[in-house]
């Protein structure tokens, strides 16, 4: 997705970010070379995940450090937390998915399969072993992403901030994938309010809120700064998932570069598709989706479907609001006008991008 | 299994860690009531995982630390950090193996898979819950574990060294649990060494050498003193996981409450097997271990394979080894008498443990 243009003088730094997750790579995959070779192997392969991302987690650290009047080389260390977590919590989604790929090629998990076959390992085995792997890499990025932020040397009031805040960002994250799982394997059948609260725990709060707040705690910005990025983080990610859920049915493939089907084909309860199933009258959607969604004839009709009864425009309107309430946090007077104009561009990038 | 009896003084300290854990959940499963039904389910059923184990790493931390006079409740927190550590170890090692009982009773994964059953999901979906469930605890628990350590409130020194060893063990633990993937998998076929060195990663680190430096760390011990306590856990972690191994193919199944032929059927390269395989000059084990290990009978044979090419005596030879290596080590006077007489025990208990 293209998204997030870093403010004036916050670009070296994201550069920055991701020099220092190179350097981490380099230095575990060294590391681990006397612990086995396939463990080597394991964190190139996590390095390699760790790539091709907008990098647009760490942008927004850095950014809000900055506008909060900020310079300490610190926050480079504590973006670099967010990516880390980040590239584990994609490890893990896609392990929990079953998905092999990734950002258009094969992930870790898909990796390891496809090397063990070519070793002569039984298919059930190799991929087996290829979500082992996956399994392991994360665990061992979500302890380096704490680890990232437990050892800053800064006051301690700060760092017992941010360690809430981390804190916070994986039991809210843990807690909007377990009920996208439930969503997924039909044990919940949720609501629109259900799958809205999905929406902000497993992606506003760790993609956009978090990271604004920790740039802003690292800053030492005060509690009214601190909740009036919250709301707008809050808001803007909603809008952000609402955008994509939206892409996900009706963007252009050759832009997004992921499928318009595949969402409908998996019966992804996204909410607009729950505004969609509550507004079923004629129960035309459910027959439709029962049928199966496997052809481009069968997507056409769902997606004319879910235009007919209004999901479209209902979740078209909600990413309006969303954005219209963040930006209204952002008129705070906490708010240097600096990052309040950067963040309403990120607003409007969140609501109308196209890929 | 039955393996180590606290010092004098230290079981009040353990029965504390056990209530540090309790409380832990519970405060867990409370918050995680607004994000979800299900989420807190998964709090509670992560709460009974951690339940019903011998907490003998927690022991270790507190007999060290407190033999090495340390008198702060931060030992606690260390202790109680490296039981949900173990936990989480736990749960993703079964998600891994894909088991689904722990201890004789249905794991988190199990439960959540049948809960998910009862109410009408697919067998496969509900399986693909139950694991995501699992690896979602156990992300949430590697998590918890760090920040036990991250929050103490020592000096920076103290709290910087644990954090290294937390984090050592992270690294060294996913190492060892990678190989053993490898090996079951069949991605690698390990040598002596090699399964030596898995025993030691997977096992001997976490649950013998981290724990006893942890409470030594934190007592401020001196570094003969550190150099003393890893070389004796390092010893007596392989021999104690020897020692399973070896019980694993001929212990008392009503004793140790596992299937002695659990580990043959299903290959497991423990170093006894991998000595054996060695020494299998006229092809006979490869021969019976080919035809598969299904009924009493082939485990018998294998058994009677085992004890005739050396592999048993062999293992026994090394067990002993280890125990007499790691209780040579403790001689330094660096370390307390106290503290040698109950790492002494502590080491015969491993060697000689029935279960």
């Amino acid at each position: 997705m293209t998204l997030i243009m870093s403010r004036p003088g916050s670009s070296d730094a994201v550069t920055e970010v991701s020099l220092r997750i190179e350097e981490f790579f380099a230095r575990m995959q060294t590391m681990a070379l006397p612990l086995g070779r396939r463990y080597a192997e394991l964190w190139g392969a996590a390095r390699l995940s760790s790539e091709g991302g907008k990098r647009f987690r760490p942008a927004l650290v850095i950014d809000a450090y900055h506008a909060l009047g900020g310079a300490h080389d610190d926050v480079i260390t504590v973006a670099t937390a967010f990516e880390l977590l980040h590239t584990a919590f994609l490890l893990h989604d896609d392990v929990i998915d079953g998905d092999t790929t990734r950002r258009g090629r094969p992930n870790l998990a898909g990796t390891f399969t496809t090397r063990a076959t070519e070793r002569g390992v039984s298919a059930k085995s190799a991929e087996d072993w290829g979500a082992a792997s996956a399994i392991l890499a994360g665990d061992l990025l979500i302890h380096a992403a704490q680890a990232h932020i437990a050892r800053l040397e800064i006051s301690a009031t700060r760092r017992s901030a941010l360690l809430d805040l981390i804190e916070e960002t994986m039991f809210v994250t843990a807690a909007g994938e377990l009920a996208d799982v439930a969503f997924a394997t039909g044990v919940e059948v949720p609501e629109l309010a259900e799958s809205l609260s999905m929406t902000q725990w497993k992606t506003a709060h760790y993609s956009f809120q978090a990271p604004l707040l920790a740039g802003a705690i690292l800053a030492g910005a005060s509690d009214e700064t601190l909740r009036a990025l919250s709301e707008f983080g809050h808001q803007i990610g909603i809008a952000f998932q609402l955008r994509d859920d939206v892409l996900g049915v009706y963007g252009a493939e050759h832009l997004t570069g992921k499928s318009t089907s595949s969402d409908l084909h998996t019966g992804k309860m996204t909410p607009m598709m729950c505004y969609a199933l509550q507004h079923d009258d004629d129960g035309e959607l459910r027959n439709a989706l029962a049928l199966g969604v496997v052809t481009d004839r069968d997507a056409c009709r769902v997606r004319a479907l879910l235009e007919r009864n209004g999901a479209r425009a209902f979740t078209e309107n909600l990413i309006d609001d969303c954005t219209r309430i963040a930006s209204a946090a952002l008129a705070s007077p906490a708010v240097p006008a600096s990052l309040r104009q950067h963040l309403d561009r990120v607003a409007s990038a969140a609501r109308e991008r196209v890929s």
